[in-house]
Order: structure tokens, then sequence, then C-alpha cells
């Protein structure tokens, strides 16, 4: 049996900024750590049909309120309804992939949140896409290069039909042993599920 | 404020049965007394483009494996798959709004689930449908008259439309001083958020 349990997310996803923001404390308070795998959802939420929420105003509305109430449960900030959808989430997603593969996905996900929910701007155009970046010390031009290439762009690609392959078709989902858990909600579900494993 | 917190549902909705199957020990642990409100949460989905499980086969089974795990949580009774959709929500929903009346309504309900999640039976059709009510020591023929009178169907739109007003949009949902609370996962949310008003 694996021993991993993996935190697939895109950037650009609403619910995905509570579990960004509490992994960490989850990580301690369970003495579980997450392996970050960023991956394209509206890729597959387009082959599936299933509508955003741009196209469901009473949903749109209840969610930003649930997000809102949640947020402030885990005592995390809410500084309002951010912009949504973001104009760019498979390029703010393969950026998040070039810091999987170099050791800061998490810290960059963090500050893009950071900027999308608390400050208010959309983190996949400029000049929040470079700030983010600069936030946590990496260059964005040597970044931005890296997730404009046709490796990374593949690499995405590939990462995504992972997910599709274990059944993934919204973000954030948890996966422990093949065992998937759909939303921030199932968190804790799913450290429980990875404790009768290992 | 209002002291009231409403339970409202739809008999043939899945995530329904758990709520169905636990409140009345949520009621004694929270000292907290829900009142059941039936509407046709089918009117509100198809209205709102929201397309059934039935057509979403990977988000069927998600839901379903979820289901399971967490009617195991909660220590109810899981039994595979039940045969899904109901063919006939609207009208074991008007069944149940009779019983609102009439003050049989959770015992009602809690019949239908339990032929329907546990014995695997289609409780909007026979002989189940009358096995429910039979169960609880209804006659059969005399709500089923009462339930498919045009007073009774005019309730139920009326009741929908009180909902559909309150901003719901899926069943089960908890609505206390108009806040809303979607899905069995959040009555711990609503029962919180209740404390706070009474």
């Amino acid at each position: 049996m694996s021993s991993s349990i993996d935190f697939w997310f895109s950037v650009g996803s609403t619910y995905t900024y509570l579990s960004v923001m509490r992994l960490e404390a989850v990580e301690r308070q369970s003495q579980v750590k997450f392996r970050w795998r960023p991956f394209d959802v509206r890729a597959i939420m387009i082959e599936m049909d299933n509508l955003p929420f741009t196209h469901k105003p009473i949903k749109a509305r209840y969610m930003w309120r649930d997000i809102e109430r949640r947020a402030k449960t885990h005592g995390l900030p809410w500084s309002g309804i951010p912009p949504y959808p973001i104009k760019y989430l498979p390029f703010a997603t393969r950026i998040a992939l070039v810091g999987a593969k170099e050791g800061w996905c998490a810290q960059y996900v963090k500050a893009a949140y950071q900027r999308w929910f608390i400050n208010g701007h959309d983190p996949s155009i400029e000049p929040d896409l470079s700030g983010a970046l600069e936030d946590i010390g990496q260059n964005p031009q040597r970044v931005i290069a890296i997730a404009s290439s046709e490796e990374t762009k593949a690499a995405l690609t590939s990462e995504t039909d992972s997910a599709r392959a274990l059944g993934i078709f919204g973000s954030p989902t948890i996966v422990s042993d093949g065992e998937i858990f759909w939303g921030d909600d199932r968190i804790e579900d799913a450290i429980q599920w990875h404790r009768h494993l290992t």
C-alpha cells in the first residue's frame, strides 16, 4: 500500500483557497504530509459538461457565502468575493507545476491565492502573475519562460491525464491509495482514511 | 429573529438519506428541533439546468462512494447502490407533505428511505409506495388519494416557490433565519449558526 497522500488542485479553483491556506496547519496537526499535484481541472470540467459557477448565479452566490463562512470557521482571512473566473487558470497552474518540480509549489500557490482572495487581484495576469513569484523570491522572467514551454504544457496535460484516470473531476481532491475525496470539506475524512492504511 | 430551523428536502434526493436517518440523533444531541419541509428539488434543478447525476457517470460513481463512506462514519446502514433515480420524486415528496400536515412526515420519510437505500426498492412505485405508509400505520389508499389531489399538488408548488425564494437549489438544505446550508455535511454548521441566533 502506498503511504503517500496527494493534494490535487488547480490555481483558479475557488474552494481550493480554503485548502491552500490551511494545509500546512493540517499537516502539523495530523502529522500527514501532502504531495501538491497541480492539474487542469478546467479541461476535465469542460469534457464532463460541468458548467462553471459563472453560468449559475444562484449556486455561485451560495458558494461565495459558504466559502466566506468556512474561511471564518478555519480562521482564514476573507476580503469579499474575488474576481472570478481568473483569466488563465491553466497558465497559473503550470507555474505551480514548475514549482512542484523545483520545490516551491506550496509557497507560490499560497502567494497567488493571497493576491487573489485577500488583495482581490487576478493572479493569472500582470502585475500579480509576476508579483506572486517575486513574493516568494523567484525570478518571474525565468519561471514564466519555463511555464510557457512545450515541455511544461505537456507535463500539465500528463498530470491532468493522471487525475482523470483516478476519477478526479474537481479541485481540490485528496487521493490516498486510489481513494478520492473531493472538496476542502473532505480533507479530514481523507486523513482518517489515510491513517487506516499506513 | 426566528428561532425555527428548517430541513428542506425531497424524497428521491440521494445525500438526503444521510440526513433523514441521523436527524433524530442530531436533534437529541443538539437540543435543536428541525421542521421538515418537503419541496420539489427536481423542478428547481431543471430550471437551473443542473444536470442530475444520471448524466454524469464519473460524478455519480464518486457520489455513491462518498455516501457509502459517510454512512459508515455516521453508523448508518449501507446495502449498496440503490435504484436511481426514483420514478416519481414529486409524488413521493407530496406524500411527505401530507405527512407534514398530519404529523407523520419524518416517520414516513424514514420508512421510504429504509425501503429505498436498505431494501433496494424504489419507494415511489408499488408495492413500496403503499408499503412505506403501512410501515408507519397509515392507510395507503387514503393518503395516496390526498397526495394525488389538486390541493396537494398546489401545496407542493407553493412550498417549492418558498424554497426557490430562499435561494435553495439542492436537497437537503437547512435554513435558519434566511441563512442557507446545503448538504448533509453542513448540518453541524447550520446548528452552530442557529445557536448564535437563539
